[in-house]
């Protein structure tokens, strides 16, 4: 088995004070063993993102620290900004990289949850695979009404917090912690200009309409190279691998006589994911993930 | 660039007496920075093979220190064996693993091979990448002899080491070291149990015959299984990247009309090779090293 690694996508209502999302990144680098991978932000939707990686309970503690400086700083009362949010720390996902389940990855977001609400006085609302609620896996059900809204509609019994009084924090709101899976974006191009062809395709290959489960996808158009695009977000490659997307897209491309130009994988992907795209085209059988040398490093 | 990892798998004329293995293995255990990944030996070869990884200069220096212990506790006049050797450590391979060329694995065969002659007195030949002649390529040429021949066969011009005085070390003999790529041992098992298949497609790939350049294949029959087997050496995976050798065999095989049923990877293989090998299959372009998630912890 690989060492134990899970990322966290930790989302700050902040994308406008530099003081103040240095001081969240800080907090997460301050803290042992975990591994800052990226932070972005956006004045609009005045929010950042914050991507860090390390073992489960290390990352546990960096999510609880800068959660720990959100609610310090961050007044939502003061708060304008396109985005939902119902907090300063808004959102909190646990994603299972390698050498742990999505599972544990719950577990981790219950211990969170729990340490939040005891010493931040949040409360806390658990979302996809930590749902304790089957009417929160969507994170969208749980954020309706954002910070203002929830303030008397957390009275009402159906919108309690999972951990927590039935209150909001001040100033601090409430939190969403959960778990999902590694989120894969990936690109198909097309030999085509014809904006029809991808969306169609499109259409074909995604869940929402009768395609493979696990896969969102729309058509574009990339002007500039004068091709078009299937372009994909693939939200669970443990279930729906990326071969059987491939071979899809594939599929359903050459009943309109065009054939996949390139892929692109946009951003992060876990090793295993690749691992078992070759394993599949190799027909590779019995091969053990601590055979990729690396994996003793 | 991923972080620079160098394999080393020196090979020592000692597989029988316990106590000497376990010193030469506790002197690269003890080196700083490297990882033993694997050590076995052989009673009737009397060897022992080591394996380690770790950042180049750390690498070179559990190397040397190996070395040093060998030459310490091994005496080649009392060695007796199977397998051709000229020393107490016998071969001292660099293999590049990532983030590191071939020809910066040279360069460290030749830094270590000085250190070996300056401070334990040993000739040092270079091999393969690391050859300083081109008659010294083939490992099996600089042995020709043995210890017991070179002992005056070194005194000719064409067999002085590369390092050090035409005469062997009274009891550790001479050293070869160099730097080769990974080989990886890879398997593609057939839909059928015929033997003769087996060996025309394997002749068909193989290098000597005609085939991949870097690829050494045989015929194999797995009895137990009933079928066949072409068992293969991949030499040099960047040069000859492994899809390349899966389309070839499926290509061979179907004019027999048989088809691959799998394929197995024997032991460790480097990521590159199997990152390299699923984007050909997906078609992936512009995907960087460092986009797998694990290349940052």
């Amino acid at each position: 088995m690989p060492t134990p690694i899970v990322e966290c996508v930790p989302n700050f209502s902040e994308g406008r004070r530099p003081e103040v999302m240095q001081a969240i990144v800080d907090a997460v680098r301050a803290t042992n063993g975990v591994k800052l991978l990226d932070w972005s932000h956006d004045a609009n939707h005045n929010r950042m993102v914050v991507t860090f990686v390390g073992a489960p309970d290390e990352v546990r503690k960096a999510a609880f620290n800068s959660a720990k400086k959100a609610v310090e700083l961050i007044d939502l009362n003061q708060h304008t900004g396109e985005h939902p949010r119902i907090g300063a720390v808004d959102v909190i996902p646990f994603v299972p990289v390698s050498g742990v389940t999505l599972e544990e990855c719950a577990k981790l977001s219950h211990e969170l949850g729990k340490s939040i609400y005891q010493e931040l006085k949040l409360p806390v609302y658990f979302y996809e695979s930590a749902a304790v609620r089957p009417d929160r896996k969507n994170l969208a059900d749980i954020r309706k009404g954002n910070f203002e809204g929830l303030k008397t509609e957390i009275k009402k019994p159906e919108r309690h917090p999972d951990v927590g009084e039935a209150k909001l924090h001040p100033t601090a709101g409430a939190v969403v912690v959960g778990a999902r899976p590694f989120l894969v974006a990936f690109n198909m191009n097309l030999q085509s200009n014809d904006l029809k062809i991808a969306k169609a395709i499109a259409n074909r290959v995604r869940e929402a309409r009768g395609g493979l489960k696990n896969v969102k996808a729309l058509g574009m158009q990339l002007a500039d190279r004068g091709i078009v695009q299937v372009s994909m977000n693939l939200v669970n490659c443990d279930e729906t691998p990326m071969y059987r997307v491939i071979e899809l897209v594939r599929a359903e491309a050459k009943r309109f006589g065009v054939s996949v130009l390139e892929t692109e994988i946009v951003g992060l992907v876990p090793l295993k994911y690749l691992v078992e795209t070759a394993s599949y085209y190799m027909q590779l059988e019995g091969f053990k993930f601590d055979q990729v040398l690396e994996t003793h490093l």
